[in-house]
């Protein structure tokens, strides 16, 4: 039986046609994020993207996971709350379609009294797993919102999100910062673990990002390099706060080479060995929830069919 | 002698006229800060604005501070390194017409080998000196971009700047944060505690405020709620990275009302108690200046003047 794994986000989405052993037989991904959907627009644009995946094989499912299984998506798929193994989830997968069509949750976190969410990532996470055979330790997904999450023995144990993608954003593109920096600039590894260094002094992302004007301000550092610099500062600021147990091993980290390869960078700076997946960790992950999906299918719940 | 003390900033000045005891006669605001004043038109601006007070009696001088000290500003008046005390800040006092017109210089700071500066701050410290008569402790200006000043025997030890204001204004216009936050409402006293006190944790603001989204998903406050929210994590979190010694004493806070009122609640909260001054801090510091400067008219300087 193929799958049609797809992970369906805010503003773009990516889809892989698997074939009965998992294999990645083709791959799409397309700018049509849940934002870009009008109210009842979601059958239509599936189709539309992914049709001929659907009627290539008979029996062919689709398992999606991310933002489209939030209130403004297609259907909203309740969160999961931590701690959740890959069975926990797979029993809150709600079926759109009955039979053809199913949707992952995301999961719920409780942190010092102030709740946390993630969707999408718990499917990466569990690829990742899969994919490492590791379960336990830190897995890192850096994005816009990332995601830092202690796996204990095969399950989400928690997790906490991070603004990190989205402020950097901000700071460069809307505050005094972006007069003088050079937002596009290629990473510059001295200017980056200069920044990470930085953060390390515990005076607070508020205080130390003033610091890239001010390097500007008495020419100790160029454009491009600022940038970089900047980088370092918010992740070397996310580092600073992590705690680490001493049998946790390599951190696992999840996305895309680019963002990775700076956190690699910055946990290196502070000792800390890593390892990086991408693309690959939600293909394995929704294939692996649809596995046990199959194996059980009573699992899984209509929308109305959870309290 | 008359004197005219100008606050000069980025987006407004505020100007007073002050008799031979150092009273306040007359005040004015304009929103006339230097982004708004076309190169050369300085000295026009500054006729129409105060040119009635200049002529009103025979040898009335200004003084000026602020950001028209700037290298974007009227007249560049460089950085006086720190520690600094109100004698070394009129040695570095610039002429802008000499003998009429002169221009205060701002402070740089060296932290961790980053610099750090303030223009307009160094005036308002030596006025909450001369008007409170403290001459150590910790002094704090809150605004757009706030200063933590530690003061000793009078002078100004060194400082450090937080994108505090700023930031608030990026989270609440253009982040994730602002569809759900209601930036414009009255304050809420124990929503700001909470802030302060989840900024406590310590888990950093970039994890800390995700969780200003998580509250509104999940319906647990409300969009008012939630700006005053918001702004005790920033603010809770620029305390959480102070240091304090036991004989610090109250600490001195400058600004508006609505903004030293914040800060003087999150200090309560960890139980340090405070005092704020206002607009008048400013005043004395321009009249302190200008009479160490008349007193010794030989240490100000021409723009060429110093090396």
């Amino acid at each position: 039986m193929t799958l049609v794994a797809v992970d369906w986000g805010t503003s773009s989405l990516r889809g892989a046609l698997l074939d009965d052993a998992g294999r990645v037989v083709e791959e799409r991904a397309a700018p049509r994020g849940i934002l870009t959907v009008a109210a009842g627009g979601f059958p239509a644009l599936f189709d539309e993207l992914f049709g001929d995946w659907m009627r290539a094989a008979p029996g062919t499912r689709a398992l999606i996971s991310g933002m489209a299984g939030s209130r403004q998506g297609w259907i909203e798929a309740p969160y999961c709350p931590c701690p959740a193994g890959l069975a926990d989830v797979a029993a809150h997968v709600v079926a759109v379609e009955p039979g053809r069509i199913a949707m992952v949750p995301g999961l719920s976190a409780e942190n010092d009294g102030v709740p946390d969410v993630m969707r999408g990532e718990e499917v990466q996470l569990f690829g990742a797993m899969a994919l490492t055979g590791r379960r336990d330790g830190v897995f890192v997904l850096p994005g816009t919102h990332n995601k830092w999450v202690r796996v204990a023995a095969g399950r989400i144990a928690g997790f906490r999100t991070f603004m990190t993608g989205e402020f950097y954003a901000l700071l460069a593109t809307h505050s005094i910062l972006a007069r003088t920096i050079d937002a596009d600039a290629p990473l510059d590894e001295a200017a980056f673990r200069q920044g990470v260094a930085c953060a390390g002094h515990g005076h607070g992302l508020l205080h130390h990002a003033f610091g890239a004007r001010t390097l500007s301000l008495f020419g100790r550092m160029d454009a491009a390099s600022l940038a970089s610099y900047l980088s370092g500062l918010l992740i070397g600021e996310e580092l600073r706060t992590q705690t680490w147990d001493a049998d946790d091993g390599e951190v696992v980290l999840i996305g895309s080479p680019p963002l990775t390869r700076r956190y690699a960078l910055a946990l290196d700076a502070r000792g800390i060995a890593s390892r990086a997946l991408g693309a690959e960790a939600t293909w394995a992950g929704l294939r692996a929830l649809h596995e046990l999906h199959r194996a059980d299918p009573s699992a899984a719940s209509g929308p109305s069919g959870r309290a």
